[in-house]
């Protein structure tokens, strides 16, 4: 008997979508495109901090306090309010990296079940796939929203395997992120990450399972 | 019978210190100096992570990952071990702010206990404390990898009510990071936020009780 193919669960800001556009974003308003990265990370931050003390909070909450206080001191070309809604709206309009519609065509062509679970609300994951017209590919679009913690806590994996009805052995996680790939392996999921920059992986992550350069190189190597 | 004076527990990165000569470590091994904010955003965010699905590793360790990663493509003055190493080490090296020292010093001229909690270690606050001559203004200066997670974990917290011997409601946790603020109150502690820049306080976050402009303006509410 051969392996079932496990259940595929994307991880969706940066693994699927190219957050690159959102520099435009800032030089938009009249902020310094590297506050870009700075505000993103600021916000996963955040975000885990809430995690680490139990609590749980929206995405673009989240998103909107954190730029608020980056934006702090910044000379912007439009209110404050303004600034932040266009640099929020961005999130819902970015581009799919080029690899993914190919990647995803052929994880699915090899029977493999697909899934995103992200931090961010489950409508963005909806927008971004839809505008790629790969939106069906997909069975479900799941956010932490609905598993009361954001990952990478056990809680919001737990959410994941629940909905697949698979054990978590037979899922697998797929990032860009090793925070995500940590906190999916501490949770008995199979990990693979992705890694388009050819960067480090730290060593104070669990280690992926598997690596891949993208989607298209991941689905080579699970068919 | 007056209220006891609460023991007052410090943060010490950026809440004592003054983090932004970092910025001058990176341009000296030929990085951006705007990379300083983004490599320490980004140490808090894994260390987050981390505590977040359960772990914990050394402050030294996750920030020497993160400015692997952050380095990566970067082209640098030196080799990478020797560019990480010079920027580790500048954080034993950090002035404190202008107001820290006549701040503690009123604090215990009004009779409360001083300690500090670093997500760091250790040894770096005893280096930044003496070298600016307030060391002994301090009964205990104590670290998260003695409590097993990091801020704002509430067992971190709780490392420190216990080392204080009094209840969490007459300690007064004080710190510039919304984030350790947040993590204080829901582990019962009295929180102050100092806030030298002016910045929004994010509505995600459990307000403090005591606001501060900086630490002399602290003792003044508090004595």
């Amino acid at each position: 008997m051969p392996t079932r193919p496990p259940v595929v669960v994307f991880d969706v800001n940066e693994t699927l979508s190219d957050t690159g556009p959102l520099a435009d974003r800032f030089t938009g308003i009249g902020a310094p495109a590297h506050l870009a990265q700075l505000w993103f990370t600021t916000l996963l931050r955040d975000g885990f901090a809430l995690t680490a003390a139990g609590a749980s909070r929206p995405f673009a909450d989240v998103g909107a306090d954190a730029l608020r206080t980056l934006l702090h001191g910044v000379e912007l070309r439009c209110a404050l309010d303004e600034a932040v809604e266009h640099v929020l709206s961005g999130f819902g309009r970015l581009p799919l990296h080029p690899d993914v519609a190919e990647g995803v065509r052929a994880l699915r062509a090899g029977g493999h079940r697909l899934l995103t679970l992200t931090n961010g609300s489950a409508r963005v994951s909806e927008q971004l796939l839809t505008a790629a017209g790969i939106r069906e590919e997909f069975e479900a679009l799941l956010s932490v929203e609905d598993a009361g913690a954001w990952k990478p806590a056990r809680a919001a994996y737990e959410h994941a395997v629940r909905a697949c009805g698979a054990p978590p052995g037979e899922v697998l996680l797929v990032a860009v992120h090793p925070w995500d790939v940590d906190g999916a392996a501490r949770a008995g999921l199979r990990t693979a990450w992705i890694d388009r920059a050819g960067s480090p992986y730290p060593a104070c992550s669990t280690a992926p399972q598997l690596r891949a350069v993208d989607l298209v190189d991941l689905a080579a190597q699970l068919t």
